[in-house]
């Protein structure tokens, strides 16, 4: 398995990152050819401005990491991030109404950020450590059906949880494929060997904050 | 020390909370009368509707957990909160930018939230467990400048945080309290005595979890 930069967006989503944390991730992300950098709203400008002559996307979030706010506060949140020079969104699942089953919430949730991104890349973070495996399904069912463009495991901010599992991968990219969704794994990717097997279950990206170690070893 | 549980947020953030969690929570407000509960958004009009002959305050989150929203996005999302019910916004500061020394985006970014609670109570986090003694300080002068009603410590999702300690509380206290602010301890307060502990330090509210077994000891 080569250009495994190709798939890595390099991430750094901790509240207190400072600039200097943020041109270090910029510099690597250029140095190692990374497919993109994954920082916050606030951060995206700045983002922008450095990274203005580099191929690199810039990926930002909306909802981050609850997903427990409003449709219109997610959609503006994604609208002002993609205005400041955002690639792709990647947004946070209603979780608590999934499980409740209040399914079409969670499908209008989506469909408001899409609505917002238009032809922006939106990833939908379903939040794997909190759901079932069948909860799992529905929501890439309710993904591909408010037309996002790819379903990503997690946010990396949930105690004690364990991030992107191999198993997980496999269920999502079998639910989503067939409709032209794309999966990204995150949290818990800290070595080449995760990394793989990641790619090898259906991941077309991965978001890790050890892309640096993974492309070395 | 009586009368706890006039203190008492009865708080439930989680993502995953269920409909019936949060009926729970609400009764349990109820029987004790607390003085607030303290849940997400996206729960606001549930809340409302839910207790809406009871004196219980309904108080929800903005920017929150991370604070790395732009000003407008948490903005709309304390303005919606209101519109659906809230009686108080808790929003988190830019921890990023703070530490960064960018005082003035960090005091127009509380002054905008301020500016869409217009007369609804407006609470900052400041999130104690990242900061500095000195970054404390200052982050309470901002809020003070930026005519907040509240500092608050945590947001209870900090990897590893202790949450609110006695030490950081008397240092905001010591702070805000001469131009007339108060303070709002969360996370980590699970007793009787740590709850005490915190009133005697100079908090004004305990944002917790366990404010049945707090009244009950």
């Amino acid at each position: 398995m080569k250009d495994l930069n190709k798939y890595i967006e390099h991430t750094l989503l901790k509240p207190e990152a400072t600039k200097e944390e943020l041109v270090k991730l910029f510099d690597e992300a250029v140095k190692h050819k990374f497919l993109g950098v994954c920082i916050n709203p606030c951060n995206v400008k700045f983002a922008k401005e450095y990274l203005k002559n580099e191929h690199i996307k810039i990926v930002t979030v909306a909802g981050f990491p609850l997903g427990a706010s409003l449709n219109e506060v997610k959609a503006l949140e994604a609208k002002t991030a993609i205005k400041n020079g955002a690639d792709e969104v990647d947004m946070v699942i209603n979780v608590g109404f999934l499980k409740n089953k209040k399914y079409d919430e969670v499908r209008k949730d989506i469909a408001a950020v899409k609505a917002a991104c238009e032809n922006t890349v939106l990833k939908v973070i379903i939040e794997t450590d909190l759901l079932t495996k069948e909860e799992i399904v529905k929501a890439c069912l309710l993904c591909t059906e408010a037309k996002a463009d790819f379903v990503k495991t997690s946010t990396g901010f949930v105690k004690n949880g364990v991030g992107a599992r191999v198993e997980d991968i496999e269920l999502m990219y079998k639910t989503v494929s067939p409709y032209g969704l794309r999966v990204k794994a995150s949290a818990g990717i800290r070595d080449r060997e995760k990394a793989i097997e990641m790619i090898n279950a259906g991941a077309s990206r991965l978001g890790t904050s050890s892309g640096v170690e993974i492309v070395k070893q």
